[in-house]
């Protein structure tokens, strides 16, 4: 008796479904438990652990039985976008050689190593030829996938983070920006103008407490400590799997402001992972969409609901309680200026939502020029801070501030970047919609109410897992495809009026 | 070229031993982090790694490359034994039919289940169907690989944790303990009984200044914390790999002395473990020998090194000084009192080193007798009973307190037992052939130095990793093969004089 290929199918991709679970702990550990001295042996386990999974898809049974399951397609329209899925997991572990991989590694791995010593000695040179080297490993891969993939170099790498994303979707949206931001942004600056200098709350603010109030508002956003846990790292995370969501934070005694927004961003990350689709756990359709989504659900969380009126007014007075202190620095109005700064910066991970797009659109361009071979890395340096001048009108001061900022590029990724901006316009489109459906939903943010904002996300959003392409979990949640309205008029509301 | 089947051989065990190092630390994290409602899934991520295990040692190629490699063997001794423990790894492996692994896995999940509900409710027959089900499939097991491993059924599942053991060996062991320890036991209790109720320090004892002190302690004992770590868990262990040791204890604040004596414990595996040989890293040589040897190191340091009074003497004003206290309770001859008191009791995980052995011996016998078919496990309780009356000469009151105590044979486990007094006879036997070579040790212990009896372990124990069996590690080391006589020795010296 022969069986059905698709269930054959499922079976094998459920075994790398339970491995992938097992590397996202490993990561976790590596991130908040590992002790120093191991990272050598962790790498190789985590690495056999890759090469079990490649294997896996790269036996040629894989590509007899995608075949046949896509000649015969199955009778559900979920188990067909679960054969799409993998398939495409397919293709990109056998669209490159094995020597490649090997050789990507080797080289991503020297490359960072040597981003961690010219970041800090701010030397763009000291790295520049592992950079190049990297890059044209990655420029062979980008070929190699895109040629698979059916589509160019650049969108064969943002495929690994969005699937199915183009260059022409981007340049509309990022076009659409560019058309509005550059006005607006000199307009909040304005208006902000004679605020001065703003600094968040200063004072002593004991780190229990501080992790106190963030399980509070995590437990009221509806994580779920039976299947998560909140940690501390150097670098926030949100990581495990779906039945045990790991979220990291960092605190600093002197200010809880940073560490409170970080832990409420990742939250949404981790409602996402939460409320996939159950009953596809541990198949490639039962992962988040893409990154592009998931952007959308921790700046929901954190932007668009997070940094309003209503929540900070809610969180005043836990704050308020939380350290035990009166402070006017911890009044709604110290708040909301503290959190709503705006001001053009060298640095993405401190920007604002109004300048971030900046970052984006230029790391964008940048990274697609070195891909195609346009921008040459020697002249990297000279580009970003071109660039900086044309968009944010500063000068990085040195490549530090610069092309050095980021760890992705040194690390071998590019095509991420756009995902950052796509998910903060979609948040933007998600909450307007929300709205649209309850429109009295700010007063239930006001008191603490936030069940119906997760809900709308779990139920249109989360629970889609990857049975959908973005576009359509976008406009089936929204009604529209993404676009900059939405993001355009919240920026305009909350800044300008 | 046809490649050294030898040399092929070893990358396919490295690849096992990076997976089984992954499945180690998922392990530990699932003790000590794993919030509860993720059992499950965590539980398909091990299982998982098992099968990838098990398929790369079913491979008809390693069959293939293991007989020719024993053809013609590899020229050095170290690779020989290599060779030696993959044949090993790979018939434990094969004895057994799929079928049965699976309803052995599914047979212990349900057993333990039941275990932990019997046990709080008192009630043996609330599991003892479980366990005849689960019995026979642990003898057909028992069976399968007596026959690839050329030995008796019992022997062959003593063989999972100390390789090549034989009943004969140990019959004689227990034969020689058994014809000495009831008299000194008799007389060590006379001259116990005008001590009294012998309690331990009580008072309020801070977490955090236990912790500092366990990890002073570890420190002092060569633990290295950019190798390892220190946490808390229900039942303390020792886990992580050798380059990232992770010992837990639990705390009480009432009381300190079970917890630090159980991080001295854990302390004395982790050297072990993390002294195992690098250049066999992932490779089956470069393993713990077996759990006789393991225990053989946690008993050295618990028992031989941190009971001694020397070294009571030596931490006594360092426990004062962390609990800012000078109670009498505190000074080395209360320490001493406490932690030499002996007493028969029901439970074997609270007794002392004197009456330890008979609890082991009863577990002996019983289990081989339930293996063997002798004893029926309708008979059980009876059996236990009895053997404590004739051993210890007291009778639980209840099975919660007699056959339902430990969870070994509940979850599987058959076998283990021995290997508990194996380890204490071998601590005693290692303790003083390191003092035969350094007259003067005990003296350094009173100053807190350690680094000689750690040396010593670490070059005849530690680093001969599974290169040689534990017989001839032992007959290296201390010049005799196992036997009661320092045991003998060391129980009268300390509790006699």
């Amino acid at each position: 008796m022969t069986q059905d290929p698709y269930k054959v199918l499922e079976k094998r991709y459920h075994r790398i479904g339970a491995i992938k679970e097992a590397q996202a702990i490993l990561h976790w550990d590596m991130a908040v438990m590992m002790p120093s001295g191991s990272a050598e042996g962790r790498a190789a386990q985590l690495a056999e652990l890759d090469l079990v999974i490649h294997e896996i898809l790269k036996d040629p049974e894989i590509e007899d039985l995608l075949t046949m399951a896509e000649s015969e397609p199955p009778i559900s329209r979920a188990q067909r976008s679960n054969l799409a899925e993998m398939r495409r997991m397919q293709i990109h572990a056998n669209a490159i050689g094995a020597d490649l991989v090997v050789a990507l590694t080797e080289a991503s791995s020297k490359c960072e190593m040597r981003w961690r010593q010219a970041k800090p000695a701010n030397d763009f040179k000291l790295v520049s030829k592992e950079l190049q080297n990297l890059l044209s490993l990655v420029q062979k891969k980008a070929e190699g996938k895109a040629e698979s993939l059916r589509c160019r170099p650049y969108e064969a790498l943002m495929d690994e983070y969005e699937p199915g994303l183009t260059i022409q979707e981007i340049d509309v949206l990022f076009d659409d920006l560019l058309a509005f931001l550059p006005k607006l942004l000199e307009k909040v600056l304005t208006k902000q103008q004679p605020a001065g200098l703003i600094v968040g709350p200063s004072g002593n603010f004991p780190i229990d407490r501080q992790r106190d109030l963030a399980l509070t508002l995590m437990t009221r956003l509806g994580f779920n400590f039976e299947l998560g846990r909140l940690d501390m790292s150097l670098h926030p995370f949100c990581g495990g799997v779906p039945e045990d969501i790991r979220i990291t934070t960092r605190y600093s005694e002197e200010s809880f402001v940073e560490s409170l927004m970080g832990v409420l961003h990742e939250t949404g990350h981790a409602l996402y992972e939460r409320n996939l689709p159950r009953e596809w756990r541990l198949q490639p359709a039962g992962e988040a969409r893409g990154m592009a989504l998931h952007e959308s659900q921790s700046l929901l969380v954190e932007m668009q609901l997070c940094r309003s009126t209503e929540f900070l007014e809610f969180i005043s007075p836990l704050i308020k309680t939380t350290f035990d202190s009166r402070a006017e620095q911890l009044n709604t109005e110290s708040l909301i200026a503290y959190y709503r700064k705006v001001e053009p910066g060298f640095i993405r991970v401190d920007a604002d939502e109004v300048t971030y797009p900046f970052h984006v659109v230029l790391r964008y361009n940048i990274e697609k020029s070195l891909i195609s071979g346009d921008l040459l890395v020697s002249d990297l340096p000279d580009a970003w801070n071109d660039a900086m001048r044309n968009l944010l009108d500063i000068v990085p001061p040195d490549d530090q501030r610069g092309c050095l900022q980021d760890i992705h590029w040194f690390s071998g990724s590019f095509g991420y970047f756009p995902t950052y901006t796509m998910g903060a316009v979609a948040a933007a489109q998600i909450y307007a919609a929300i709205q649209r459906e309850y429109p009295d939903i700010r007063e239930g943010v006001r008191t603490g109410d936030f069940s119906k904002i997760t809900e709308w996300c779990c139920q249109k959003i989360h629970r889609q897992g990857s049975l959908e392409s973005t576009s359509n979990i976008l406009i089936n949640a929204t009604g529209e495809p993404l676009n900059a309205r939405a993001f355009q008029r919240h920026i305009e509301a909350r800044y300008l009026t």
